[in-house]
């Protein structure tokens, strides 16, 4: 049987929200938090708008999964994010104890795996689904960005 | 000439808003942000208040000196927290860019040293200051708490 609520699904999700950031200017990075294929929390960047570098999605969809389900741990939820997430999110991701997450494109410079941040043993990973898309997104705001200045 | 401003007067600063979060059942962290000799934030851990495990002293620090300042870099600022930070904290602050870091007490378990969590290369770090007091707080905490348990 096809399963139509596979990470591809999901990660298209995450890709709306990064969409949504991009059009406010912000780094297009996008996450969603599912726990029994439902989405449970949707958060895009927002560190300029709010002026603040704790604003990444990832802590966002943290913060509003934990206020969904009314407790601080997230096993049983699955994040899904465009791009691989930086130490802060990582971190937190930790602290969480999520049981997955899935990762579009690779962050060679900041990601979790260049810097060598730890996860908690319980989570699991999968990466590169959608990478492309999200890879390009990131690609045109850098050259818009570039170009305006 | 004497200089009041020193480490220990602002880690003492710290140290009340931890006995805040002890006050409250929270594992007693604080941390303030001084610029120029002024406090321009306060926090504490409010991690089961919210349930959310983002909510650490040094992240809601940073996130209200930056609302105070009306940027995201925190150059020019000092962080005193009572215990070394997490890896979440660390990359929060390795986003900041801030200036110093000063912490008391090591957490060598969690800790970023532990972690090897990278710190900014603009960032100063400064540790050990009031560390017993720190350490005898969080002890105390996980005494009382075993012993309720």
């Amino acid at each position: 049987m096809i399963d139509p609520f596979d990470d591809s699904y999901f990660m298209k999700k995450a890709l709306q929200e990064a969409e949504i950031a991009y059009e406010k200017g912000e780094i297009p990075v996008g996450a969603i938090v599912v726990v029994e294929n439902r989405i449970i929390a949707r958060a895009h960047n927002l560190t300029e708008t709010l002026t603040d570098v704790t604003a990444h999605a990832e802590m966002q969809a943290i913060t509003a999964a934990s206020n969904f389900l009314g407790g601080k741990y997230l096993s049983g939820c699955t994040l899904y994010v465009t791009l691989e997430p930086c130490q802060m999110c990582a971190g937190a991701l930790y602290w969480s104890q999520i049981s997955k997450i899935v990762y579009g494109a690779t962050d060679e410079q900041r990601g979790y795996n260049a810097m060598q941040t730890k996860l908690h043993p319980k989570t699991q990973v999968v990466s590169g689904i959608l990478e492309q898309e999200a890879a390009n997104l990131m690609k045109r705001f850098f050259i818009e960005k570039r170009n305006l200045n």
